[in-house]
């Protein structure tokens, strides 16, 4: 059903992230009628995701429901629900709620994980983009410690508390120093049979260097700073299997009971299902206005779009900074058009890059502000702020600081539940156990 | 397998609830090694587990790793298990990640949820004893509003919006409250077909009064302020059916999608495999020295004993109170035994009642502290400051408390994510429409 009855221009976005919010945002003193779509009922903060996987922050923190960031905004209406169908002849967006009509469409659906071709990985190696796989992350590394303090079989033991990050960028990179930093001082001091030395975090990728966006000298000083802090690199590697024994990378296999997937991303599989073309990685591609060629009022921003920079000729990079300018672009000519701006009148988008920055460990990031690259405690500094200054809502930045600050002096971590029908983990335990006695 | 190589005499502890942890703390001093077995890696301050449910809190600040409680304690050890079997002639407790010998053993497993028979009850009204039950609640209260906002049939969406709790002790006074006040305060704002009289509390007890425990005045002050806030409540009724229609009260069927079951609680399954008596609620009766008869270095403490006050013969009650009380009752006993003393010398258990408290709505609770009732604001004030006081850890103190400040001066929850997998909620609700469209 769909309650609207006015006559305005009805606009409708599919997806809350960075991107959706950010058109919707853009179009509150537009004279329309906008309505939000997304399967979740919160925004989610994801560059604090692997914070939430290792224990640092709790969830809340970093996801707001969506309704609480639009509820001000008379001219918006949210609706819980997947997009099962788009209708590009009738201007219609079917959901599991309902349906949706609409004059301009914007699809900001984002990415997924991708294991390249090999879903079978999944069940061994659980990506990072919800706060569910945070949380399913977080009950894995936490349950490993519990099993290794009681596990005599040596060999066993190695196997529980070595963990594999597969893929260099920068999550993958912030998600080996944050298990390295839990691994050898938060929890030995719990524990009575781990010391900082028991455990192995293993990062590898299929490229030359890490953190691959960013300046050569920076992916150097990553390499530094995590070999210093003990985490096992492996660049310019294959990783040819997944399985229950742990990664195949190359010919060797490294015996890993928990693997984590920071490999890779693509677009949501919808955008298969509509008429335009896609690339290899499901993400749509666009024109210099972001609009589907052939459709001039359906728009993809963020990083469902495969988008070109106009000036550069490059392509706009799956950032939360491409996704925020990339969703108020579209804003902007949407608002143009309804206040009387031909379509001929449209821009080019452009993507303006603020810099980039990545979490090492404890007191350590790096950071590349246009020519300026830095990093170390400076870095760390910048990063935090940046961080909270994006964060919505004065009372999660506050929480936010103060738990950084917190972790920080008390080398802990507070958030370490590990959540989940107690059968199903005590079951797997249980399971591994009979295995090895047979 | 048992790491342990000292001739200290050996306790192990099963459950690290309040009893259980009580225990171990009371013997930080004595020359014993204590083991705690706990399925899960938590304490969890159950008292505010509803305010997990309805928003208000993270779950974080009210559950700290058990392992981050006693890791100062240096001859205690925990486990993350769940105990199998107990064999009293070989004094050996199995649990699934190995097996433990013991000296004295306590048993402080706690309490489940009762379904008095029905457990076919418990898919459709959920009870409300870990942190997964908690968000469990917390999801299907934040979806059915959600689900609301997009029906257009007015039968379907009263359903929705009806909550029915059944029990009318502490926790479902409590939780009654606190869905109201989510729903006719904090989610009208942010819906546009919600507002605050869409929705129904319905509070249903067996008894003739609520909060059965605490003095009658107070049961009548605490249905008065639950009906002033317009929260339904219905007693001296049976509850013969909870199905997908709702809940059949009597002979009436309260059409409901959510129904919440707060009644009662029964010790674990576990009690029912040893050698001792139980009571019909699965509770371990325990002699005046809170040891099984004929077990004497076998304890029970908290919600799992069936235990008798030496001096007023009353039953101690399943309170927090009860559970520190008896836990460290049977610490010093063990202390003082270990220590020279015969077990001829050991004292009786009484229960000493320092008054109880519940918490009904927005600035309002009530208490009772001795022969002093007391409600309104000032109870209020003495709750919030009482339940702080209990919390484990300064940081868990002071973020709970700015939390209830901010909910109380901004009438806001914060901590309303609906998690868990996409697909499953909002299938669920596709297949609602789908059946009442057929």
């Amino acid at each position: 059903m769909n309650h609207s009855s006015s006559e305005l221009p009805r606009i409708v976005v599919i997806g809350g992230g960075f991107a959706g919010i950010n058109v919707v945002k853009a179009l509150k003193n537009t004279a329309v009628e906008v309505d939000l779509v997304d399967k979740r009922n919160y925004h989610l903060f994801q560059p604090l995701l692997y914070q939430v996987a290792t224990g640092e922050l709790d969830a809340t923190n970093i996801a707001v429901p969506i309704r609480k960031i639009l509820w001000k905004q008379k001219n918006a209406r949210v609706a819980l629900g997947e997009v099962t169908n788009i209708n590009f002849d009738k201007k219609l967006v079917q959901f599991d709620g309902g349906e949706l009509d609409y004059d301009y469409l914007v699809i900001a659906t984002g990415a997924q994980q991708s294991y390249f071709g090999h879903d079978e990985f999944q069940s061994f190696a659980p990506g990072l983009k919800s706060i569910d796989d945070a949380q399913e992350i977080r009950r894995r590394l936490f349950l490993a410690f519990e099993e290794a303090e009681w596990e005599a079989d040596e060999e066993a033991r190695r196997k529980i508390l070595t963990f594999v990050i597969v893929g260099g960028g920068p999550t993958g990179v912030e998600l080996a120093g944050a298990i390295k930093e839990v691994a050898s001082e938060t929890l030995p001091k719990e524990f009575r049979n781990i010391d900082k030395n028991s455990s192995r975090v293993i990062l590898v990728d299929g490229g030359p260097r890490l953190v691959g966006p960013m300046p050569e000298d920076l992916s150097k000083r990553a390499k530094d700073v995590l070999e210093k802090m003990g985490v096992e690199i492996q660049l310019n590697v294959h990783v040819n299997d997944v399985n229950e024994d742990g990664v195949v990378v190359g010919e060797e296999t490294i015996k890993a009971e928990n693997v984590f997937w920071a490999a890779g991303v693509q677009g949501q599989d919808l955008a298969k299902t509509i008429d335009a073309e896609i690339d290899r990685g499901s993400h749509i591609i666009v024109g210099p206005d972001l609009s589907i060629p052939g459709h001039p009022k359906v728009f993809v921003v963020g990083d469902a779009a495969h988008a070109t920079d106009a000036k550069t000729g490059k392509p706009v990079p799956g950032l939360a900074q491409g996704a925020i300018q990339t969703g108020r672009f579209v804003a902007q000519i949407i608002k143009a058009e309804i206040e009387g701006n031909a379509p001929s009148q449209r821009p080019e988008f452009s993507y303006y890059d603020k810099g980039s920055m990545a979490m090492i460990g404890r007191g350590n990031a790096i950071a590349a502000i246009g020519k300026i690259h830095y990093g170390g405690f400076l870095g760390w500094v910048s990063w935090n702020l940046l961080h909270v200054m994006f964060l919505i809502g004065f009372r999660n930045r506050f929480k936010v600081m103060m738990d950084w600050l917190w972790n920080y002096m008390f080398r802990t971590r507070r958030s370490r539940l590990i959540t989940g029908d107690p059968e199903v983990h005590i079951k797997k335990l249980y399971s591994e156990h009979d295995k090895r006695k047979e």
